[in-house]
This record gives C-alpha cells, structure tokens and sequence, in this order.
C-alpha cells in the first residue's frame, strides 16, 4: 500500500530534507529510520521536493510504499512516537492510490519566507527568520516581485549548482505582507530552481532598501546572469509550505 | 534623567524578571548589568509588574534614573550591544518626566497566552506555547471567560504566595481567537493576581475539554477556593504583551 504522509520540521540543525552519506540529520533519514522502527520495513520516502539545510517546513508531502497494511493512524501516531525527540514530526497520513508521486504529480510549490524588519537584535525567532536591519519599503519589493511573474528564464537567479534541464520556470504568485516588524513574501510555482526563492528574495530586498529600483530587476532577469541578482537570502527565513496535486 | 525603556524578553532558561539572590539570569540583572556596562552608574530599575520564571514579554515597560544625560539613541543601541548575546532586547527608549513611574501609573496591562491544539508533537514553538493535545471547544472557552470579566474577589484564582493586600481585581477583557491549531488568549485588567492569568487559562482548558460547563466558571468564581479552579497553565504559554499608561 501507498501511505502519503505530511511532514512538518524545523530545519534548525539539519542539512536538508535529502539523505545525504555520513550525515545523519537529514528529514528523509530520521523518517525512513522512525519507519523502520515502527514497522521493519527498510523503505525509500519521496518527497515532493527538496529544502536545503536549514529550510524549514510546514507541509512537506511524501510517500513510500508498505508490505504490511496498517491504518492512517498507527503510521501517523506511530511515527511521532519515533520522532518525538527530532525536529520532524507527521501531521497527516493518507492512504493513496498506487499511481500516486508526491514529486511528479505536484501542480503547485507554496514557499514562505520571513524577514524581520528592525534594529534590535532578536530574542524570538533567531533561526526562523531574516533579520534586516535597514527599514525595508515594501510596496518597492512588491513592485520589483511583479516583474518576475510569469513565465521567464531565470538564469540569473539559478545556483550554479542547479541540475535542472531548463532555467524557464512560471512564477504563478509573489505576494508580500507587512505586520508589524514581520514582512511575509509567498511564491507558488509548480516547482523552482535551486535557489531561486532565495536569490529573489535577496534581490527584492534590495529593492527595499532602494539600492534598485523595482524596474531594474526587469533587467536583472533579461541578463540571464546569476552574478546581475542580489545575495542568496539566508535558508533560515524560507519555510515549504505546501503542495497542490 | 528618567529614562522609560521598553523590553522585550524570551523568558526560557530566564528565572523570570525580578533579581533574585545567586540567581544571575534574571531580566532584571541582565539589564541592570548592561547599563552599568554602558554608564558606569549602578541603577536599580523598575518594571511595570514582575513575570514568572519562564513568561516571555513582548512590550514589558521599565524606568531607571541616570547622573549623566545621554540621547535615546545612545540608550538603545548601547544598551543593546551589551545585550546582544542575552534573551533580552531593548525595543525602545524615552525620556520621561521625573514623576513617571512605571509600575505605579500602569491603566492596564495586557497579557496573551498561546495553546497550540493539535496531536502531533511540536516542532516549532517548543517552549512558546502550552501544547494541548485534546480538542478544544472555542466557544465554549469564550463562554466560560465571560463570567470572568468585571470586577470580583479573584481568590480561586490566586496564588497562596500573592502577597497583594485584596483578591478583588477587575478584569477589562478575555478575547480568544482560533487561527489554524493556534489559540490565543488576550487578558487585560489594571493589574492580577499572582498566577491569575495562568490559572484562569488552566480553568478555561477545562471549559475547553468540556470537562466543565461554561457556567461552572461562575460557581468556581464565587468559591473563592484555589483547589475549585483548575490547574495553573505552563509558564511557556504566556505573554507580556504591553501596558497602557
């Protein structure tokens, strides 16, 4: 049976969802581990996409497959048993059909990153957040984002890294709210480059502090070059929200 | 020169706010410590009300007198610097007048407590929020908070330590809002008890759990018996959230 499973974690002190060799602390490893606890089936969980080390998320999405039929709930309320002391735990657990692939089904990516706008040093949130000092405009920000809507090449906010076959992406959605200190951007795209949520934000942000005006970051993704966009946005204010299928 | 700081802390690992013997990591202290590191005057300061070991504050009010004059700015910042590495951040600074005393001009305080209902263990917000994992009935909770507000004797919610000379408080305000798994409660009344916001959030969860009737909260209320209320809520729950002078 297909067991579809959303997962929440703090990616504080993680290196990322994807299981990587002598490196313990990955979410895909300490839940593939708590599954094997919980049912002694050695099984390989795919997620709907990647996050770096020290990305958080609220709604990942993945599935594996079990030999044994258990219910929804002793897989959920089983593996939070596993994972009670680490940063991961299931918030949800379906039964899916077979043909069902949490990576090649999804139609929508959600991200959130946070920032917080201000000078004294935080107490809260110190790794669930950027802190930016200088005041941000952020209806400059907004007016900078729209130029990115679409459907573009993205080159210039592609980490050199990145294996994707193609740099043209459709960013669906950047919307940007203000509360208080908080400043909250949401993307959605059926799915991003390495990076490019990270590298957009530190070019939007420079359009909040005004070093650019929003209609230069037309030009910035008309040059194809990642060394034209602003600094990659540190990981620990992006957060995976969620997937549409 | 009267100087009127407001500080926001995280109260984990802190003994609460008041400066206690052997115990250094009191906010008080900690800011005392970094005045004297900034001025070389040793100062008492003054809160607008103490917290629990554990409480966090968001806008707790202070004012402490200085020999030598220096600019808000000078305040802030320096103070800020020193206290960089602490729990603890001054948010803003004013000079005031002479007569402005924050504990004893004090109209009202604000303090909020978050539940966080939900199963699975938390990942984020571990220690900022009282986790409770039964389902809570809202409304039921609103309800029972009604027979709160007004002027009472407050004894069956107060601490046997509270050394105020009456239990009768006039609570101005319970307001609770339901956002997702999130539940916050908002309290607002000149002054409390001790323990009171706590233990009326331990007796609103009982309401809550429909392990009491909403209208039990006005029998509890007219015992004036501690052992008639429920249990006093985690420490990591609540909030000072501000003080209207």
């Amino acid at each position: 049976l297909r067991y579809k499973l959303t997962i929440e974690y703090e990616g504080t002190g993680l290196v990322g969802w994807q299981k990587q060799p002598d490196l313990p602390n990955s979410a895909q490893q300490i839940i593939e581990e708590a599954i094997f606890k919980l049912t002694l089936e050695e099984v390989k969980i795919h997620a709907s996409g990647r996050t770096d080390a020290g990305v958080h998320a609220l709604r990942q999405v993945a599935h594996f497959d079990l030999k044994k039929e258990k219910t929804t709930h002793t897989i959920e309320s089983g593996l939070n048993h596993f994972l009670r002391r680490s940063n991961c735990a299931v918030t949800n657990c379906e039964i899916v059909n077979d043909a069902f692939h949490s990576r090649f089904d999804a139609k929508s990516r959600h991200y959130q990153y946070k920032i917080i706008n201000r000078r004294p040093h935080l107490t809260f949130n110190k790794k669930l957040a950027w802190q930016v000092y200088e005041t941000l405009n952020v209806s400059k920000m907004q007016e900078a984002a729209n130029f990115l809507i679409g459907t573009h090449d993205f080159s210039s906010f592609r980490d050199s890294e990145c294996q994707a076959k193609t740099p043209i992406r459709t960013v669906e959605k950047i919307e940007i709210f203000k509360e208080g200190e908080l400043i909250k951007i949401n993307f959605s795209a059926k799915s991003f480059l390495h990076h490019q949520v990270r590298n957009m934000v530190g070019t939007l942000v420079l359009a909040g502090k005004e070093k650019i005006k929003p209609e230069e970051m037309k030009v910035i993704l008309e040059a194809k070059d990642r060394t034209k966009s602003g600094p990659n946005a540190p990981s620990c204010g992006l957060y995976f929200v969620g997937v549409d299928y």
